[in-house]
């Protein structure tokens, strides 16, 4: 897939596509690469989705949204797109349009993302903060997803130096309000980034496509104070997916804010006490590793040999298998055609059908759980 | 060498043997191995030391030391006897002898040692009482340095099931006074130990033989708040030479009083959470990697052909070359051999002359420096 800069009917209908209920960036990529482009994609739409409550929204309502966007400054930038960050193009699968307020140029320049606790203590925020003006001295750009606590501590010390913020709801929607102040300087002197559209406001099942773009901006994650079950490990893994580093500040096992903190260092994290560990970590990390080789991501959910002719029995029947492959916990794609015996091809088709239905939810990494 | 009970009188040999000034566990089976016994090394000694100031003590002050140790209910343990703990049999060299008082079957349970600052945290100290305690009731020997802080916390939260305290002074001699109490208990229902003489008083350059021992009679070595130059973490260094377990806890980046735990994690510790860790990694643990495979401490430094007729001359010339391979940094005796160019019988009998004669210092793990 080429970088070019989308005309308006094309960038509009990307957004259509995406901007669809039931189309994750798995069946994004799948649509694009079965069908070719997105109004290709949308034209067949209603043949794939046989619930009535599901539709794209009207090229209208998606014509509001660019407008309003455009009024408040803020970009709708699509992958394909040459000011699209590069490090994001490497994510598996690639969030296909994210809007960005402010500069963008921080995305060019190394980025390291500094998340913990909203409940941090007094030393934890003091930390974040020290880090993050340190290595923002240091050139890098800090990212983070601004919360209460290590968040906003990390963003308010970078500043001046260059810090991303990024979001579950709209680049515009405030939240927490006492973050206010800060979200309109970072609009001003840093970046907002966030995959949900204008004045949209974030509901829990949005923050792992946040914090998946928070590790998949960035070279490394550190884990500054996370409890035990705490959604900062699920940045931790999403960076682990994305070949990207994961440091943690260790602290008391007596501590419950921090055992998260020192179970990710046991599974191989690195330690980290200062700046110069970050810069050490970094310079151990291969970026080749991160940079894919091949970017064509719809052929890998499409499948090669598509059949359009398949006939409706046989999708059925491929249907039957892989719901009875699937369960409630979220598994891997490949896991789940391997078990349902099912051919990859017909189950790329089938999976798509199914995802675009609801029949199935896929998570943003890809892995898949029944709906119902 | 073979485990037996010792004699009254030779086991006053060895005594008179290793309380010689210069004689350290190097020198000691350096003597033993070249003449067999440590009645005919004391008769060969005047030929090896030219310094008048450098003796023996009488007979009579070690008959002394035996006689009051007995009346106490000391015991001074030689390393060829049954009771002498295995896995201080172990350690490179082998400590030739040590007193203990209390109960001397707490070190043919598995021990694991604890140890940490002398200042430590109100929580820290909690953490050592938590984790010495649960240890105790999972088995295991508590063992540690009978110093404020974490030592102190360890012991006393293992007085009921088990601890083993290891001075660097005489164990009669209390130290620091706030301990006393717990130090009264111990020889009740614990154990203490030391390479000292009774009524001996500490100083700064008994502690390293102190700390060896510490994780000699351990299977591992766990380190909780150690400062960024703490001589916990050569206690630490000493565990890993002698095939011991590391284990530390974490703590927060810019507390000064884990720098030294986190930088132990860095370099491989394991990191420790609560006992359910500890008893994975001693698990884990390869006791036979403890084990010697040889028990025979003399043939190392005594060199298989060493010529007692070796003229002055040459043995001159090899002191010469020694010295000047060494330095004021402790460096390995293999290193400094290598260094000098001397043959390695031809070196061990030059070295150990030359420690008889405080020319050189020797470490208790064997490493060597420049005395002068």
């Amino acid at each position: 897939m080429q970088r070019r800069e989308l005309g308006f009917a094309e960038r509009r209908d990307w957004i259509r596509l995406y901007r669809t209920h039931t189309v994750g960036p798995v069946a994004f990529w799948g649509l694009i690469g079965r069908y070719g482009s997105a109004a290709k994609a949308l034209d067949n739409l209603p043949n794939l989705i046989r619930r009535k409550d599901i539709r794209p929204p009207t090229r209208q309502q998606v014509e509001a949204e660019m407008d309003a966007s455009e009024r408040a400054g803020v970009r709708i930038l699509c992958a394909v797109e040459p000011d699209y960050p590069a490090l994001l193009r490497a994510v598996e699968p690639i969030p296909p349009l994210i809007s960005v307020w402010g500069n963008i140029a921080l995305t060019a320049r190394p980025c390291v993302a500094i998340i913990g606790s909203r409940n941090a203590s007094a030393i934890g925020q003091k930390f974040a903060a020290q880090i993050a003006g340190e290595l923002g001295e240091a050139g890098f750009t800090i990212v983070s997803g601004l919360a209460r606590g290590i968040d906003a501590s990390a963003h308010a010390a970078s500043l001046k130096t260059g810090t991303i913020g990024v979001l579950g709801g709209g680049v515009d929607h405030i939240y927490p309000k006492q973050n206010t102040e800060l979200h309109l300087e970072m609009r001003e002197r840093g970046l907002l980034v966030s995959e949900s559209p204008l004045g949209y406001r974030a509901t829990a099942r949005d923050f792992p496509r946040r914090n998946r773009l928070i590790s998949g901006l960035s070279l490394g994650v550190i884990v500054i104070e996370a409890a035990e079950r705490s959604g900062k490990l699920i940045t931790a893994r999403y960076a682990l997916e994305q070949n990207r580093e994961v440091m943690a500040a260790p602290g008391s096992p007596l501590d419950p804010r921090t055992k998260g903190c020192n179970r990710l260092i046991r599974q191989g994290a690195a330690l980290i006490e200062n700046a110069q560990d970050v810069l050490d970590c970094l310079e151990n990390a291969r970026p080749d590793a991160i940079q894919p080789t091949l970017f064509d991501p719809g052929s890998r959910y499409h499948g090669a040999a598509y059949d359009p002719e398949l006939n409706s029995r046989e999708m059925e029947r491929a249907k039957d298998a892989l719901l009875r492959a699937a369960s409630f916990t979220p598994t891997h794609r490949d896991d789940i055609i391997r078990a349902s015996g099912i051919p990859t091809p017909i189950a790329n088709a089938a999976l798509l059908e199914m995802e675009l239905n609801a029949d199935v939810l896929v998570e943003v990494d890809g892995r898949i759980s029944r709906s119902h």
